[in-house]
């Protein structure tokens, strides 16, 4: 199979995974001739397919991964297709987490439903956030109906991918009373849907009182304008015993119904949309004066000429911007 | 008196500070001809003067106005010319202070050596901070000795003026060894000579315990190689009093001389020549998308197709930038 932005676009409406997982190869690389074909892709398939667009975090010992293969198993088995993008800046520096996804979601990789694929190794942040919006348009066009983008709960990750999806799903421990002041305020106004995990064995107890400690907490927010009555709600699951995943489906799925009669959720989408496509727009500008030789060469000359006090360097900066028209 | 650059030129080169102020208020101005008129003003004035730039932080309370009240007076006594320029992102915010620098330093503002310049009152921090560089050339081709760069030590304010000074003096209150801890390291680290401040009546012997501390704590700093031995230096002074004054400059001096014999106060100046022209392109480049009208109606355009799912936000990103060429 040949990998021009054509037979990827065909494999990928067509479905296959393949052709999706080599889609995203491309899409992640960072040489000139395969961005050209990169966008070559994304032009043939934007605006394709109906996904769910579901962020969720939580703390490493959560037990993400359960979760995540407990879910996305009950999805499947309801004839559902699930994509997994994981955005973990950790795994970014290292160049790819250790144990690897796949291993860690073992039943749902081998899963022909399933589509599960690890953080890209980018150098920077800026760099995961574009590759995984990009994945997603491809993930989507491959006919998936959930696409769940797991990120670590710490940092900055939450808020980039936030601006990426359609609801939020913050994943919890059953926790103490005090521990409850130890999740930021920050974190809390962005999810959707709180699950309290392990609500199972000795553990219950605890999950359902941390349950309701977190309603209580939720209470005390001001409601937002983009949430139904009841929400954002905190809720309890097993991703052990399977149980209460259905029930948070169909909560995220009358969440997300409510907002697109409401309309906030196209809105969403239009604004998440324009404001990425600004952020390429002055990424690229900025990219430029690294990338173009003849540019930074100019860049290097009048910077020197400023480092010896030739020149002030607003003046400088000044014939630089009409070099660059 | 016309307001031409080279009119402006020729006065602050013959050290008239009315022509000086004209200056900084054709360089704070944000209209198109004003901003032409004065990069021809910096490129008359670029390298000239032999100005020490010295940063100083303090919190709110800690004596400010009254140190740089005495020992601007002890300086410009000694025949020497003082600028003060405020960098001051509450007064940004108001549009100026309330109280005014000039009625905080009453007498320094009277000297005809000396020179007061409030915080222009710009939008954001980064507008701030370009005025206030552009002002410092000002000063340094009015024949200014030193020029002081005044800060509150809340926020990012200090790492923006760190960036654009010599050197940097921390003024510090007296106090016990708890609230020793207080001081964020990152601003320990920033501070190259670090003065107590109030070393007088009752307060005398706090002051002097709390140098103690300080030295201390200084020297569990790791030696940085742009500092000879015994720097960062923790030291006593009373503005009020007019005490230990006189040490401060010395110290001040022979850093500054010792910087200059080693190589590190050179290098260090055209490190942030070059840095503030780079950001200098990157801001100009990135002015354009919001300010060019013809600019802006094609990225509303494409950004408008965008959100409207018609085209993927990186391929119109690839045209916009086409566009830009």
């Amino acid at each position: 199979m040949r990998n021009t932005a054509e037979d990827l676009a065909q494999g990928i409406l067509a479905g296959d995974r393949r052709a999706l997982a080599r889609g995203i190869t491309l899409i992640e690389s960072n040489r000139a001739d395969h961005r050209a074909e990169a966008l070559r892709l994304l032009d043939m398939l934007a605006g394709q397919g109906a996904a769910l667009r579901v962020g969720l975090s939580g703390t490493p010992g959560v037990g993400k991964s359960t979760f995540i293969e407990s879910f996305g198993l009950m999805l499947t088995g309801q004839g559902k297709k699930v994509a997994v993008l994981a955005v973990d800046p950790s795994s970014a520096r290292s160049g790819g987490s250790i144990l690897g996804d796949k291993t860690r979601m073992e039943q749902l990789s081998r899963d022909p439903n399933a589509f599960i694929r690890p953080s890209p190794s980018q150098a920077h942040l800026g760099g995961v956030a574009r590759r995984t919006r990009e994945a997603i348009l491809l993930c989507e066009a491959a006919g998936f109906d959930l696409i769940l983008i797991e990120t670590v709960g710490v940092g900055q990750s939450e808020t980039l991918v936030a601006d990426m999806v359609d609801l939020f799903v913050l994943l919890m421990a059953p926790a103490g009373g005090d521990e409850l002041q130890g999740v930021k305020r920050g974190i809390m106004e962005m999810a959707d849907i709180l699950l309290v995990n392990k609500a199972d064995g000795d553990l219950k107890m605890t999950a359902m009182r941390t349950v309701a400690d977190y309603a209580g907490a939720l209470r005390l927010l001001r409601k937002r304008p983009q949430d139904p009555e009841g929400f954002p709600k905190a809720m309890a699951v097993s991703a052990l015993e399977e149980a209460g995943l259905e029930k948070a489906w169909d909560e995220i799925c009358a969440l997300a119904q409510w907002r697109k009669e409401e309309g906030f959720f196209a809105t969403r989408r239009a604004e998440q949309a324009r404001h990425w496509f600004e952020a390429e727009v002055r990424e690229g500008l900025l990219a430029r004066l690294r990338t173009d030789p003849e540019i930074r060469a100019k860049m290097a000359g009048l910077g020197d000429q400023v480092a010896q006090g030739r020149t002030a360097p607003a003046v400088a900066a000044a014939s630089m911007l009409n070099l660059l028209g």
